[in-house]
């Protein structure tokens, strides 16, 4: 049997990433067998590129160069970790994918579209997330709560309208795809995140 | 007046980036503006993503992750070196370009003819250069020359059929584009491969 394809997905201080343990830990209890990993990384050579990415040095990148290594490192994920994962059978539970892509780079930083669409076909040759996510909150909530957290990096220093196109952009593909994407209402306590995650949660163990 | 883009492109051991160096130093003394760079690199940051091309660490590369490093370091390079000194007017000398994307990916490697297709129109946005000087050389003659020089590296290694692959690639490439290319015999002694360059540099002069 395949396995499942889970992304987690959502601007800053959204809190998907200390609630992608908690949703392993679930699943796992479930009996589900499951692989946690990230975008842009996963893996030590998709980590790699990450850094290059994260941390490009004085010389200014150049918008092409960054969709560029934001493939290469989905490219290498895919290949040596996400692909190999479900044909186990295994959960993948990935903290952003594709979707990201087109909430930073497209909405947000104004990348190319038609450049973005033509190396999602070329990168993910069909693979679509069976399940998707959304950790949605107000961007000056988010902020202010990633803010609290370390500090900025070079993404989290841009502009808060940058991070309202992202949300945006968000909102508008998980209206688009209602099958695949789930909306969690982030802006609220940890109980009642957790409450609607684990409705999800138990539609998701539907599947077996 | 915008510049002149010239390559040089050719298997191990041809002898292109000794070359270089002469051709360079010929066009200051005509009193042409030079840029000499290289790829994969040329810049900071494209020196960056060459580092993890050529050495990727234990796990095995994707081929579609290499092809995207590949370009990532090629849009990059574009970007903040070549098009801006072609701007100025300069002549940019570069070792290596997207014929040795064709070469080693595509005929050696055998990596996707239509992704390599794909992302050359993605990157290179209709830029050729304005000249391509082959050095052609048979390849076990080319690979004892390269051996000599230095520890073989993880290309290097490679099988001579691969470097069989990327020689005829590259002379197909030059038959089909008569005007870009000039063919350099480079399998004879440095005095008689001089007197090729030597007409191949007068031709080019007659451009300004």
């Amino acid at each position: 049997m395949s396995g499942r394809f889970i992304t987690l997905e959502g601007g800053e201080g959204a809190g998907k990433s200390s609630n992608l343990a908690w949703l392993a830990e679930r699943l796992r209890d479930a009996g589900v067998p499951v692989t946690v990993t990230r975008e842009p990384g996963g893996t030590d050579l998709a980590e790699r590129i990450r850094q290059v990415l994260l941390d490009p040095g004085p010389e200014a990148m150049d918008d092409t160069t960054e969709l560029l290594l934001v493939f290469a490192a989905r490219a290498q994920h895919l290949a040596a970790l996400i692909r190999p994962a479900l044909a186990r059978g295994e959960w993948v539970l990935c903290d952003r994918f594709m979707d990201a892509t087109w909430a930073y780079q497209g909405a947000g930083r104004g990348l190319d579209r038609e450049r973005i669409a033509v190396l999602e076909r070329l990168v993910l040759q069909g693979l679509t997330p069976d399940r998707t996510l959304l950790f949605d909150v107000p961007v000056a909530e988010g902020l202010a709560r990633a803010g609290k957290r370390s500090r900025p990096d070079r993404i989290e220093r841009e502009q808060a309208a940058f991070f309202e196109r992202v949300r945006q952009c968000y909102l508008e593909r998980a209206t688009g795809e209602p099958d695949r994407f789930r909306v969690v209402d982030a802006g609220v306590g940890l109980d009642q995140v957790r409450a609607q995650l684990e409705n999800h949660l138990q539609e998701m163990l539907q599947w077996r």
